[in-house]
């Protein structure tokens, strides 16, 4: 495995390895890989001859008052991580390489970011938009793969490749679970043992909502209802959003059609 | 010559060229060819083994009391240049291919887009970022040539290239004009006679704060008093911007420095 740390000579590596006529397969991630990451690296290893895995804590998708500074990195780790897994270059920019000074580009994507995630991180995807816009410029790939753990992002993603005629495959690879339920996630190191434990209720209500739904519920408040009620038998969790909607397009109608594919999104606190 | 009016069959030409190790240049237009567009093709010519002219009135770059609809469009004539010109490869597509159902992704270029035609006409530079990039990944060139009379769209345009790492070498061709000076444009038939004889008014107020930058002068204001006055000595002119900036980034400082590039923009109704 090679690691890659300028833009301008990662781009030079993947359109020589295009014009040999290889397949890439990009994984962008923002470090601290688990066995999700891992999960997707393997994806791009089946589909595609070359593996490129990026690793970037992208500044723009941060708000604020996120958690931008403390977020968990560990590059002796990733590198191990990303090498077992199949990767043939670990692209690795500093945040001056990927936003140079004076930077003043922004791809907004409209309509699916204005609810959930979106909603309650203004701005967030503004930012995943435009660092993938780049990874994608910068590593030339032919498929690029993303967890369906981040859903409304991987909608994003396809929008942006859709929109603006990117000729990439997007590959969404399902989400890895710890035993409990519990989605793997860079950010689970934040957890106390107490919220660790308290964390699965997300799996369980997600997993009610399933059933409610292949029991044949289609009303979209009674599905939610039935999230909220889970979620809220542990007092000390504040919900930021438990919702159903469209799998496609994430409206919210009243009642989902019959073969209407449904997504649960559930944020906590 | 060949006509091609899919974005996937064009992407699928562009790619295969690519494969075969040609350069690609491409010339975006938004039709009306006039000398201005062929010096640009001319010079996409000089520099690559092949030209993608791309021929497309984009709507999102229009305000909503804009000339869009009336925007003059000739594909005949437009044929007939492109080809006399050297162009292998005419991009025609229809709107409802750039734009597709339920578009969502805008680029926003901030700053330099703030002032001149930027302020006058919200939205038109997202518009134009938009368009390129989707253009941009399309045609997969090499080059892209631009004209400079439209300067402060190539700023624009260098900085989205910049920002996104678009691998393409942006080269700006210089302005083509009438025997009187009048820079040639698809609009200037919009222009009745009376007008068009005023409108030589831009070229001599250029040529006025070229020579006074010339003589030594680099009061901005001053510099901009000479545009106003010069344009002035026409009563039934209303003037939108007479300016004098920094060629690089647009700033307008009190003084400008020696060696500093200045650029003067001028838009008159």
């Amino acid at each position: 495995m090679r690691v890659i740390s300028k833009p301008g000579e990662m781009q030079s590596v993947a359109l020589a390895l295009r014009n040999e006529g290889k397949k890439i397969a990009v994984v962008p991630t923002m470090g601290y890989l688990h066995e999700g990451h891992t999960s997707l690296i393997k994806k791009g290893r089946e589909l595609a001859d070359i593996v490129v895995t990026t690793l970037f804590v992208n500044p723009t998708q941060f708000g604020p008052n996120e958690d931008y500074e403390k977020y968990p990195r560990d590059f002796a780790r990733d590198f191990e991580l990303a090498e077992d897994a199949g990767t043939d270059f670990l692209f690795n920019p500093a945040n001056e390489e990927m936003y140079s000074n004076g930077y003043k580009s922004i791809i907004n994507i409209s309509g699916i970011t204005d609810r959930f995630e979106g909603e309650s991180r203004p701005g967030h995807f503004d930012g995943v938009a435009t660092i993938v816009a780049k990874l994608f410029n910068i590593t030339k790939p032919h498929y690029a793969i993303f967890g369906q753990k981040d859903y409304q992002q991987t909608l994003v993603i396809k929008q942006l490749v859709n929109d603006l005629f990117f000729d990439i495959s997007v590959v969404i690879s399902p989400t890895i679970r710890e035993s409990d339920g519990l989605a793997k996630s860079s950010r689970n190191v934040y957890l106390s043992d107490e919220e660790r434990k308290r964390a699965v209720i997300i799996y369980t209500a997600l997993s009610d909502g399933i059933h409610e739904v292949q029991k044949g519920e289609s009303r979209r408040k009674i599905l939610n209802a039935v999230l909220h009620n889970r979620i809220r038998t542990i007092p000390e969790i504040r919900i930021d959003y438990a919702s159903s909607a469209n799998a496609d397009t994430l409206d919210e109608p009243d009642v989902f059609l019959p073969g209407e594919r449904v997504i649960f999104m559930i944020i906590i606190f």
